[in-house]
């Protein structure tokens, strides 16, 4: 049987990348989506579509009311979404505080549960680089933590936590989605996507997409509004 | 005005006595209970009890759904809860995969989103040496990955994981939140509670509790049904 593996999946195309990485590695692939409040729910939708189509064994969605604390235009109405270039080496208020950590305890949990030792999260750290929790420094801290956190860890079935397109460009994501089958029409980047998940085009996020497509020499496959 | 402070408050004894801790040291308190689909939903209730009698400044409620992953007899109905002793250096049943990694991960955003950099958790190696997570290793290990992790640490002002009661017995917890007038009588501390929050006195836990009492020599205040 492959080896189990949890996938963090929001219905974006980098994690639908990742998911589709995983698979092409041979990992039985369980895909985790977090519900936490943000204002782009039609991601869930997505997250369930890429799951289906890229043959993930199952999706499971951990729900986190993560919106009673906010500190995000993400998470918190009274936040707008910015449609300007996010400062250079500022930190986006698209910022969830100790979103990263938080996917990734919930992925470590029901790795455990599940038997698996492998983790996989779509952090990007060319793009996304105002984001703390996207950097390999993260992702090298939480590993180390998952060793000493965990029965299995301490057991010696310890952990690797997989970010696989670190340092990727969004042009170089797209093109290895594209080489692995990946349809990108399935999936939302948009910020601000609307209920059939069509994107706004002016958001950060839909920028960034936009762009990527254009780099890469694909046609961009995404329902804007 | 006094620092602020996050709090990991279950309705139990021993985070009763963490928040007593930290009010005792000056800090501004903010309580934050975590609701995971745990069988004793009447420690929520307790939760609120104690928040109000030791002066927190706001009890934050949330809720993840770990009982759709299970794993662990706390979040798993088809799990037994446990009234024989725990085995000598195995871990316990009532082992929640990750649980201390997602609660303090909620601690630290919420921390972030507040201003605050001092997280509580009362954590303990003595009673709860089954646990991996109750362990210096892993108090440390996490506070390492909060500095990376968010907007703040990044920008210096970095985080303190505070386990005060990591090397205390029972007996010193006890007496220690004595000399500090907790009311024990408000805390819940079994793994099967009714929903008056009266205990079964047979569980790990209720066992644990009433010998620490004796130990202390304080008389027990816990209803038992």
């Amino acid at each position: 049987m492959d080896k189990k593996a949890v996938i963090l999946l929001s219905g974006g195309l980098d994690s639908a990348t990742v998911l589709a990485l995983a698979r092409s590695q041979g990992y039985e692939c369980y895909a985790l989506a977090v519900s936490y409040g943000q204002r782009h729910v039609a991601e869930l939708a997505a997250a369930q579509r890429v799951a289906d189509a890229l043959g993930a064994a199952r999706l499971q969605t951990m729900h986190v009311n993560l919106d009673a604390v906010g500190g995000s235009a993400l998470t918190d109405r009274n936040i707008a979404v910015p449609e300007t270039e996010a400062a250079a080496g500022g930190i986006p208020v698209t910022y969830v505080p100790a979103r990263n950590t938080l996917f990734l305890s919930l992925a470590l949990g029901w790795a455990e549960v599940l038997g698996a030792q492998d983790l996989f999260i779509g952090v990007n750290a060319v793009d996304y680089s105002g984001y703390p929790d996207c950097r390999p420094e993260f992702i090298r801290a939480f590993e180390a933590l998952a060793q000493v956190a965990t029965k299995a860890g301490v057991e010696g079935r310890g952990f690797r936590v997989h970010a696989p397109l670190l340092t990727m460009t969004k042009a170089d994501i797209i093109r290895e989605g594209v080489r692995l089958d990946v349809d990108y029409a399935l999936t939302v980047s948009c910020y601000q996507a609307d209920e059939q998940g069509r994107a706004c085009g002016r958001c950060d996020s839909c920028r960034l997409r936009r762009a990527g497509f254009a780099d890469a020499g694909v046609a961009d496959p995404t329902p804007y509004r």
